[in-house]
């Protein structure tokens, strides 16, 4: 069993770090106030057990979306729930269907739990072939919109159609969808067989602090809470991502600032040459070319060690057709989208 | 499945809080420093994920325990390491074994493997049995020692001598060994097959906080890491459990005033006529019994709600022979043994 591989993570400082889609921008100050007065003058509060099933979380979460908060399960990041997931609903003969590219720790997940993977490819349009999604026998089917590593996203619409078809539970994993224009809560809201699923790490700009939650038709909430840990969330954890939920002012200020920056990029990129996925997330899928290179692996290779030599960390995918020729940039702030940019024109202009 | 029942929570204050065995002081000054550090001015740290593989904390777990750090495996709360041991090396036909009684959670986690689940019973002289832990065929074994709920010590020479002649995985579940008088570290740190996991819950008082280590075999250590959760621990978590663990000195002085509040209680109870467990935890199983009530199941019902009235949460385990007439009492402060004391006095002096 091969274990998912993050992004590098350098310890040492002077990087422009464009490679693990982190928020360039401190959370909001609502959630250092938070953690202050979770700690207290003395952490006291600290040698007692935190709530074992998150409730300052998922009343915030509940607010924030207009959800039940019976149906709002809290998870240590993300990835606790799409594990918890896989553990309830899927096995032998139960497999786990994922769109392809998509997330890598999909798979890893699966193969703890002994359950098939099927992969329903991205087309080169990077359409939603929900056909095939809704044939595919997965027992549990995660769709990442906005897709990471691609940042395509699909239509609502196209999705709420696929769940009245798809016989099995359908993951709607929503990490990026902060920064989308779009997405399924409404959907999870309705259907006996969506869970769209959330992370605190991309638009909250908690990635330290693994918080996470989903949003469940009542079946799937009460056997989630069956299998998580009694006590997946510590306090300061709990009550930072609940302040940062009731901060929506502070979420829609952000997100407006990647967005413009995003756009920036898009713009400054395309007229570089450099063919971009129409992003959705918190970063940009670039393939870089130039008059002498064009967009190949090995050129995608070659720009990316070229930026490393400037300091700048960015990400690639070679393993995916679709993602091979690109790097994975994420958006960070004007002065690092600056960085990234002038390196880019620098390599650009290379013989 | 059934999940872990934990102990009451209530959220109104007024309770003397003696049913989930926390710690009653604030954890070491060091580590309310470490979490204001790692949240500096703006927070801007948690935008960043955490380092992987938890390297502070496991870090200041190896030199407390002169232990190899790559032998360290980090988790979130201790449960968390039990579980990444049950997913890795317990399923259909590889058993978990465990002493009953002992710990509920690992028939809840080993249910969700589907591992079956072999039952060691201690004698009513609290002693271990480890011949038959030794032919239990089980592929893991979870040694709870100091056991919980009944506060029985078992000697680390038993515990090596079984070690070496038990053919699977001994995990020695030390959550409460920093109020024992051995521990099983050296035990770890030669045998190939024994894995020692600890919490930072109980001794360092951050229960609040989730943080947990297992000290491992290198073999095992390799498995752990690939099965967790890449990002398993959150940065304040991580960096207020290295603080916690390099404070020896608060924790031996914690531990101290607790043993002495611990004492006081075993021999108030016992001239009181209730029969303990000599504790090795933070915590007493004692039967309550007066002249009017002998030593009962019955009995033990009427003293918690005598205790309950009072507003003194402990707990009980009815479901066992060994702890059914008993209660379950955390040592608190000594304010909080006073409070406990005088009403398990007054309900002995009750007609």
């Amino acid at each position: 069993m091969s274990a998912y591989v993050p992004g590098e993570q350098p310890q040492d400082g002077g990087w422009v770090k464009l490679n693990t889609n982190e928020n360039p921008y401190p959370p909001s100050p609502a959630v250092v106030r938070a953690v202050r007065e979770a700690l207290g003058d003395d952490g006291s509060s600290l040698r007692l057990y935190p709530s074992p099933d998150s409730s300052p979380l998922r009343a915030a979460a509940a607010e924030a979306h207009a959800f039940p908060s019976s149906r709002v399960v809290a998870g240590n990041g993300s990835d606790d729930l799409l594990n918890l997931l896989i553990r309830a609903y899927a096995g032998p003969g139960r497999p786990v269907g994922m769109l392809d590219p998509s997330y890598s720790l999909y798979p890893v997940l699966a193969a703890a739990q002994d359950a098939p993977v099927v992969r329903v490819p991205i087309g080169p349009d990077f359409r939603l072939d929900a056909a095939a999604v809704a044939a595919s026998g997965a027992a549990l089917f995660f769709l990442t919109n906005p897709n990471a590593p691609l940042g395509a996203g699909f239509p609502a619409a196209e999705i709420a159609s696929l769940a009245s078809r798809f016989p099995g539970l359908l993951v709607v994993d929503e990490a990026y969808a902060a920064f989308a224009e779009e997405d399924c809560i409404a959907l999870a809201k309705e259907m006996p067989n969506v869970v769209v699923t959330r992370t605190l790490s991309k638009g909250h700009a908690l990635a330290g602090l693994r918080a996470g939650y989903a949003l469940c038709p009542a079946e799937v909430a009460d056997v989630l809470h069956r299998v998580r840990d009694s006590y997946n969330l510590d306090r300061l954890a709990q009550a930072a991502a609940a302040a940062a939920l009731r901060d929506a002012g502070w979420l829609a200020h952000n997100v407006g600032l990647i967005k413009r920056t995003r756009t920036r990029m898009l713009h400054e990129l395309t007229a570089m040459g450099w063919r971009c996925v129409t992003p959705c997330g918190n970063f940009v899928l670039t393939e870089p070319a130039s008059a002498r290179r064009a967009a190949s692996r090995e050129t995608s290779a070659h720009a990316f060690e070229h930026l490393r030599s400037r300091r700048i960390l960015v990400r690639r995918f070679p393993g995916h057709p679709l993602t091979e020729k690109g790097l994975r940039v994420s958006v960070g702030t004007d002065a690092e989208a600056d960085a990234f940019l002038a390196a880019a024109r620098e390599w650009t202009a290379l013989d």
